[in-house]
């Protein structure tokens, strides 16, 4: 029973539109998250202009973080409601709950970043109407969001009256994050509000104003103003509607807040003049023109910048991936190098907007290769949380830099949460011990930087912020190691690994070769800039305090004891004791509908006990590593752990397929990749509630471009090795690397990359590409037959 | 198109029923309000089980006030909802916005205090309901709310679901005033939620559980546990229900606060504790049961305890009078005397709970006649709060006790509000001035401690709080007055009478008026307890400096300046300048349909400028002070301000009926009474969103009580001289007269008054009381032919 229907874009529009099949109250939830609008600044909930129950309507202003109370931890406040705007016909509230709905269609346009809402109802007292609402949050202007409905009456003349307003009265499952401010209306054209964070203090004014017409004539209407609590809006009554006349009304809101970068402050009466100036200046333009410009940016912005075309069986699969690339647009605060994604970008309150390893290891790539100012960016707000990483480390009596599992703003520091749902045996809350324990988010973000430095060969990041990163890092990992003598190996006890359903383990198999990873890289990087750039080695030098760091690393790195593929069947043990767990039949999990069935049956002390993973761990090893073991140890793996995975993450199917990419096993990976892309966009009803899936929405891309396209970094050189499914008959998708930009077209037959400089103009000199196994030159162009 | 019915009790219950006509959701905010339970504790919304777009579900505990952030002022927070219990039949979730209304009916059994909801529905895809709701508050023991549906498959064998529990995501317009507290589950059989008030710290402890029957029988159904932020629920799935089988689920939950006046503490622990065992205990019973105990409960304590019997040709009558008596007793916080009345009860948001005038003035004479002990809590809240009001006094430079306009906890002082709605000229929000000017209400709480010493004779009260109250209010009063050398006399300027539609003006009549009696009673009090009890005398000297506050009385009082009866017309100016004011044509307002339209076309300002009242202010004072004034000057200021008078208070009505039926003019008196039981059970759409109007509500009992029943005292002595309108045939009513119950019984010929005793027995001696104008001796009964 689908609710979204995806072939209903024809013409120039062919796979770009995501269409809500039908009105179903029981998919409010996922509709508002899966078709959300946003900039990276605001993300808005596609919740609909008149209210329903069951609803969850959301306004995120990305980094704007406040902590309700004392137990609870920081999160992304959910602002005021802009949608607000009611429609009475006939004194009759407009609402499809009622009456009867003659002809429904919303649908998100990718291309164009609308949302369009295209309704023939009739009342429950009679009276036909055609209505049709449009909505954009500009791309081109990142604080305004824009509206349009129109009204027509199909059956006879109409009495028309609209309440719409700014509503300050929303809370994040019940915590208010804002305290009341001013209010105010200006020449009865333009409503205002303010709000100030209770803990942060950060300002926000909102201002909005409305444009009618009717036909095309612009129509004055005048309404009568109203404040109530945390409230303000425009009352507008008595409009008279002849039928085949189409009233049209365009609502033009803003939010600012004083936490914005060019906000220069000092307070928030500047902050509401700005917002004031923004709106009248919107009220001179109108819906359409706006509309324009937004459209322009989108396509420059990401519609050019990264043209992905699929030949597939299934068009769909064209569709998820610019589905993908147009919520990793919306989601990513490109415009702030202070903010970070939230595991749920900007769609939803789930996760409260933090930043796990998500955004490092799932995200990020697509930026690195396509986009590579927008990662840059998304570094800097690690760099920039540095000071909350190094007083985690402190705290844990460890040195260095140890990110937080959850990250919030960039002082914050550690704010995941203490507690979770109901434990089924004892009744109460779960604790959650991921701040604590899941300590490989440290290497990810190092991982990570490595590899952006690798794809743009970006030195001025890394001398700016890049080095340090790797250096402290490994910092924390050699003070972190624990000497075990028995082993006489340096051991990191007492961690929780990729895999959450396992607590408290030692030498996890991810968190250890990670570690080492991390190390090595550290020692790599403090040998070439201290052979290389000796001024900027001798301030890291004093700054991290790299005399005592680096004998430690040097004596330990070659200690850490790595769990080894075990005799006999090769695989390698997640973690010490996983492999004497005991086994249970899981097929009742694995075929779940919804993910995290076993906490049905099971509570996370009998989860530990048993053989069963939530997602890719000894698996992910092998993707972020791929030279450590050879395609024996990795296929043996992958058949004894897969079957033990739930898949109850949605970070595990991109690894999967990409390594199923590896082995050939192509049946699997387009499976895992066409499961992937609908974890948001699929049938399911309930899970995409608190938001899209960010790192699954990455993971289409890494699906796509890492595992059919083969491109991956191999030794520090790009691999380019596409592999299509049956299902596919050609793939073209860009990169940059090291600057050019690189256009593959893989067919089954094979690949032709194109290359072309940064700015235009030629390219210089050749570089290496290892193609099907073979190191090629590429200079402008290469293309390469499978089959030869 | 009134949403209520009120014809369809029968037999017993005739007038006992208030009925809901249909289920229309533009009535829900007044329905909650007037279906509202409760029991002066708890204070419980008349929302629906299942959830509806703009209904405001609400639970209110008395005195648990907090102020969610600096810039706004305390107020009664919105607690958690325990009504959550959702129905899905064959997997549609039970909602009357869907499907179809086979046949509904609502209605509150004022004699039973139980809401009660039966509706047959066809769900949707098919499929007939019959589904019976009930509910109560329980009178006999103030923690416990019992709701129980039934749920009949009229059409076939259908798949149940159930999802119940309890809900802190509440706010109060946004204002969250919980902090989350812990949540846990006992047995699977037990949810249990804590909160915290973020400013005044009060823990509240809530549990919840079901019980289950097929038909008669008990029936076994277990559920799954779940916590979500600010909620715990359980969900019960796959209830197979065949055709004609009737499934009951009752639900048994309670609240508890650290600040009830039993609670020993020291912490939260031991208020979950007893709110477990609580639970715990009511499921060992019934809803049933519990039930019969509720109901009998609310027999002794209030319809055994004033029982009120009116002949009329318009039935609705003597409903609304039960109706106000029902109201009475559930806002009423009996249990605690650090607990005032709300202006909206315990059953809305408005006003924020806090305690206006309106409790001295309108309510208290109920309880005052008719249960003084509940009278004497009441005014021992206002004793509580003296520290509060001396504050009010010392800050703004005054002696005494000044009382806030707006009371919330004993030790808060004076919580108003500085803002309101918007101004519809500046477009800024309205300064709120009568928390600053608006002085009598320090009269008022005089004089309603002086009228319960006349009814009640409590001398006990007065020792302990009553004079004390008296004499440190006119320490108020007496420096407050400030010396007009050109008027030679005392004046009280720039304050707000009765009538708020007048800001700022000097020489309110009411406030002056009231100030003088308060003084002169004073005065009356100092002399006497001096002479005939030393002892207290002694220490109210001491506490209060009496021997300085009494030279000033004796100094000021006769020279407070007294508006006059003016010559040729004998109005008397409300204020200095009411007279010399424009006036403007009003009949637009005065025939409006919802109070305050006026505000529509001016603001504030220009309102101060027109001879234009709220509600009563002249006409005020004769009620309260009825001796200083005769029927003929009484009768010219009527005709002058009633015409002016637009009523947009409800405290308006009781009063001018009351003065209706002083000066024989039945039939206005008759359609005063009429307005004022509408206020709340009339056809008004919106007016009691925010909660019924307590003080109208009192003012029906006063409409009828001191209106057609002539109750009053007059110079000390009780007068009842009934005067009946041409609808009532018959009335009969208690009251209770320095601890003795007088029945009595009016007809158009005449009036019976039979005495008992307070315990029993035989009553003491006579009293005086004056019957249409002689002085009678009443021993055990007196009977007065009117045309005699």
């Amino acid at each position: 029973m689908d609710i979204m229907n995806y072939g209903s874009g024809v013409g120039a529009d062919e796979n770009w539109i995501v269409e809500e099949a039908r009105f179903d109250p029981r998919f409010l939830g996922k509709c508002e998250a899966v078709l959300a609008l946003g900039n990276g600044y605001i993300g808005q909930r596609a919740a609909t202009e008149e209210r329903y129950v069951g609803e969850t309507r959301g306004l995120f202003v990305a980094g704007s973080f406040n902590k309700f109370a004392e137990n609870e931890v920081t999160e992304l406040p959910n602002a005021a409601d802009f949608l607000w705007l009611d429609i009475w016909l006939d004194g009759r509230r407009f609402s499809l709950s009622e009456g009867k709905i003659l002809s429904y269609r919303r649908f998100l346009h990718l291309r164009n970043a609308e949302l369009v809402r295209e309704v023939e109802w009739e009342a429950p007292g009679g009276g036909a109407f055609r209505l049709r609402f449009r909505r954009f949050v500009s791309m081109s202007d990142i604080h305004l969001v824009a509206m349009r409905v129109e009204i027509e009456s199909i059956s006879g003349a109409v009495n028309v009256a609209l309440e719409s307003g700014i509503n300050g009265r929303m809370t994040n499952g019940g915590s208010q994050h804002f305290a009341d401010g001013d209010a105010r209306f200006y020449d009865y054209k333009v409503m205002q509000m303010t709000q100030k964070t209770v803990q942060s203090g950060i300002g926000f004014a909102y201002s909005g104003a409305h444009l009618f017409y009717m036909g095309d004539a612009p129509l004055d209407v005048s309404g009568s103003i109203h404040m109530d609590r945390r409230q303000v809006f425009f009352r507008y009554e008595g409009i008279a509607l002849g039928k085949g006349q189409c009233l049209a009304v365009e609502k033009l809101v803003n939010v600012f807040t004083d936490r914005d970068l060019d906000f220069g402050g000092p307070d928030l009466a500047g902050l509401k003049l700005r917002s004031l100036e923004h709106v009248r200046a919107a009220t001179r333009s109108s819906y359409g023109a706006l509309f324009a410009e937004h459209r322009k940016a989108w396509k420059e912005k990401v519609w050019d910048a990264a043209p992905i075309e699929v030949e597939s069986k299934t068009p769909y699969d064209q569709l998820a991936l610019r589905f993908a690339q147009y919520h990793l647009a919306v989601m990513a605060p490109a415009h702030d190098g202070r903010m970070g994604i939230g595991a749920k970008g900007l769609s939803g309150e789930g996760y409260k907007g933090h930043s796990f390893w998500d955004t490092e290891i799932f995200i990020l790539p697509y930026f690195t290769y396509t986009m590579p100012k927008v990662a840059r960016a998304l570094l800097e707000y690690r760099y920039n949380t540095l000071s909350g990483a190094r007083r985690k480390a402190a705290e844990n009596g460890y040195s260095g830099a140890m990110f937080p599992w959850e990250s919030a703003w960039i002082d914050d520091g550690e704010v995941t949460p203490l507690w979770g749902a109901a434990d089924i045996v004892s009744g109460e809350p779960i604790k959650i011990w991921s701040g604590i324990i899941e300590q490989h988010i440290t290497s990810d973000v190092a991982y990570a930087v490595w590899q952006y430095f690798q794809a743009t060969g970006d030195s001025g990041f890394m001398e700016k912020c890049g080095y340090e990163l790797i250096l402290d890092t490994a910092k924390f990992w050699s003070s972190r190691l624990e000497y075990d003598e028995r082993k006489g190996a340096y051991c990191i006890n007492g961690v929780m690994g990729p895999d959450e359903y396992k607590e408290h383990i030692d030498n996890n198999a991810f968190t250890n070769y990670m570690a080492r990873w991390n190390i090595l890289k550290a020692v790599e990087c403090h040998d070439n800039i201290k052979a290389n750039a000796p001024e900027l080695f001798e301030s890291l030098r004093i700054k991290l305090g790299l005399d005592e760091a680096y004998p430690l690393w040097m004596e330990r790195v070659g200690k850490i004891y790595l769990p080894r593929p075990r005799s006999g069947d090769s695989v390698i043990p997640q973690d010490d004791t996983y492999l004497d767990k005991k086994s249970i039949d899981l097929s009742k999990y694995k075929n779940q509908e919804n993910v995290g069935s076993i906490y049905r049956d099971y509570n996370q002390e009998q989860i530990n006990a048993i053989q069963v993973s939530k997602q890719a761990d000894v698996m992910a090893m092998f993707y972020l590593l791929p030279d450590l073991f050879d395609d024996d140890v990795k296929r043996a793996n992958w058949e004894y752990y897969e079957p033990r995975t739930l898949h109850d993450s949605s970070l595990s199917l991109s690894t999967h397929a990409a390594l199923a990419c590896d082995m050939d096993d192509l049946p699997m990976a387009y499976n895992l990749f066409s499961h992937a892309t609908r974890i948001d966009l699929g049938p399911n009803m309930k899970t995409s509630d608190s938001g899209i899936h960010a790192a699954s929405i990455g993971g289409i891309w890494q699906c796509a471009v890492n595992g059919f396209g083969g491109v991956r970094v191999v030794s520090g050189e790009l691999r380019v090795s596409p592999k299509l499914p049956t299902q596919w008959s050609s793939f073209r998708f860009p990169i940059i690397w090291r600057g050019d930009r690189l256009t593959i077209e893989a067919t089954h037959s094979g690949v032709s990359i194109e290359r072309t400089a940064a700015g235009g103009g030629a390219v210089k000199g050749e570089i290496p590409v290892w193609v099907y196994g073979n190191k090629l030159n590429l200079g402008e162009k290469l293309k390469v037959d499978r089959n030869n």
